[in-house]
């Protein structure tokens, strides 16, 4: 079997996202969700039922997030995104969210779509399981030959989807992968709910990830080590699929939308990614004070805070834990990869971060870089 | 990065599956589905919308099929499994359908849980984005290390399932995994369509594949090589997710379903994948001549005898390319491994096979094995 070996390097060489332009403020989000109390609460007590903007940015860091239909989400009498259906002849919502981020990862790879001979679709959701997103993107670029298919691990999607790309390029399966992230979080989130219905919004990431010879001077992050790890935990959850109809279930809808104990995802998820990273370093004999940043998956702040805090030692600033929560909120696994765009240029050649997620699952992973710099 | 380079090979060391007690004849599907037919269409010319047994045996070598449940699908009011809503402290459906088959091939291997140090949960449609069916399979299984995830590549799933096995292990990323294919395919085949009524039965496959010393004397099946390739296809298609609640769409629930274009697929599916094949021979060197064995999906007899035939350019008997669509119809991406399990003691040490999927997607892979035996 061809395997590239130490003859190549497995190098980052496209970076690009792309989020929706319609934005709801924690300010409109709390309007219409207390409006929706209103309504469903005549006559009770309604003090305990209200959302609020102040408490959602104190709990989250979250100030606003882009969103694929605004309207829909706002409307007390539906709360849910609107979508025309689309006939099969048309391109599917996800494969078509995805195609302003994977052009501009190859453009960014300096590459041209017939370069590319594999697409990982790697998100939370799919929207269809066949034929998958990752073909219809690949015919959709216009990549003539090689493989696709679609992966799922909840917020962790893209840490997964680059350690599969990796390994596949050692093994000479493909020689340039772009993975994507096509997340649609607002159309399985609950916006009824005051604990979640703020967290998500709506984005998509695209990474190009090629084959190198190891003297290369293309510039880009060197994948330097990849860590996977699974744990079972009911804490996130969402049982929407096609077993739904067989059961006859339609006793409420919640169990088909996002749901979570937030409560019990901080407690657990802080110390378990700590160690995870620690191991990680040590693993590759990388001291933590040579980590220059570290992306993390962006769900809620004080969790991002406190896994800096206690994976260096002492306080870090948003330079080396960047943080985008304010701007636009959780979009599931594409934050990681959208921090490591916005937050990379600070990098001189040779130094190091880590992308780190962790989500539903429970999974989570690493993937530690070293800055290639342009000659 | 650690790779595991060319100091360890990749071995099939157990191979299992299991299927459904219950079975549904071609007699009793088409009574139940022509029963129908007499009760949606009083009054009209029914002779053009009646199934028949020998058209569907003669048609694609179908005779019976396992299912998860036999009174709901031959039910007319209903025909659909009728499975009972599941708390979310119970297992899975999905998770439970794959114990069986998962733990046989543990033990197939001669190992332990506890060696296993991933999962991959590859088929057609996963009931539950998350958490993941993987993770919670080896939490079911007891395997307390490693990680685990969720891929799909429609029939072709196991061998997308074992090229990223493969390429996991040659990282370095695992040392065993458990390659898993928990297809309920009854749960999305349309019973009132009589163009595919009868294609479908449930069945899971399971793989234990895992690192070996070159020098290993551990019998199984070492992986020579594998072979992927997707070239988008809307002919088999179902549009069942998670945005179909945003889409307000309720107009027909075929849309949900396994939807087929059975000609198209079978015109397009025989040359692309004979010439898969053929140059994925060439490329290691194998002469066809010396393929002991050729295990295809199973969808359709005489798309497996047309491949065949083509394949090795001369008629082939079931002995080097076997089938079981006649028992146990078509089970999606399980049937490449279900025909592997029961067909390969014919095959003395260092003799050579392929494992050959293709389907929705379109997607197609092909794997070449060759047999180690104990010493």
């Amino acid at each position: 079997m061809m395997t590239t070996g130490n003859m190549m390097k497995q190098r980052i060489t496209g970076i690009a996202y792309s989020i929706p332009d319609q934005v709801i403020s924690n300010e409109e989000l709390v309007s219409s969700f207390n409006d929706y109390i209103d309504q469903e609460f005549v006559g009770r007590d309604k003090t305990k039922e209200y959302s609020s903007a102040d408490f959602i940015e104190q709990a989250s860091g979250i100030r606003q997030r882009h969103v694929i239909d605004k309207e829909g989400i706002l409307n007390i009498d539906r709360m849910r995104p609107c979508l025309p259906v689309r006939n099969k002849d048309t391109l599917a919502l996800q494969t078509e969210f995805s195609l302003p981020s994977c052009r501009e990862a190859i453009k960014d790879a300096k590459l041209n779509h017939h370069d590319i001979d594999a697409v990982i679709v790697a998100c939370s959701i799919v929207q269809r399981s066949y034929p998958g997103i990752a073909v219809e993107i690949k015919k959709a670029l216009g990549i003539e030959h090689g493989w696709a298919y679609d992966m799922t691990s909840g917020c962790s999607s893209a840490i997964f989807g680059i350690s599969m790309a990796v390994a596949s390029l050692r093994l000479g399966l493909a020689s340039k992968i772009l993975v994507v992230t096509p997340e649609l979080y607002t159309c399985h989130s609950n916006f009824r709910d005051r604990r979640s219905h703020f967290i998500f919004g709506d984005g998509c990431s695209a990474l190009v990830i090629e084959n190198v010879a190891v003297d290369s001077c293309k510039p880009g992050f060197d994948i330097v080590d990849v860590e996977l790890k699974s744990d079972f935990s009911n804490n996130i959850r969402n049982d929407i699929g096609f077993l739904n109809a067989c059961e006859d279930y339609n006793e409420s809808s919640d169990n088909y939308m996002f749901k979570q104990i937030g409560k019990n995802v901080r407690e657990e998820v802080v110390p378990v990614t700590v160690e995870h990273l620690k191991k990680h370093c040590e693993k590759i004999g990388l001291d933590r004070s040579n980590v220059k940043k570290l992306w993390l998956h962006q769900a809620n702040i004080h969790i991002n805070r406190n896994i800096a805090h206690q994976f260096f030692g002492h306080e870090v600033n948003d330079d080396q834990c960047p943080n985008h929560l304010n701007e636009i909120a959780n979009t599931g696994a594409s934050g990681v990869v959208i921090s490591f765009k916005n937050h990379h240029e600070g990098l001189v050649d040779g130094e190091r971060g880590i992308l780190c997620a962790f989500g539903s699952g429970y999974s989570l992973g690493s993937v530690i870089v070293q800055r290639k710099e342009a000659l």
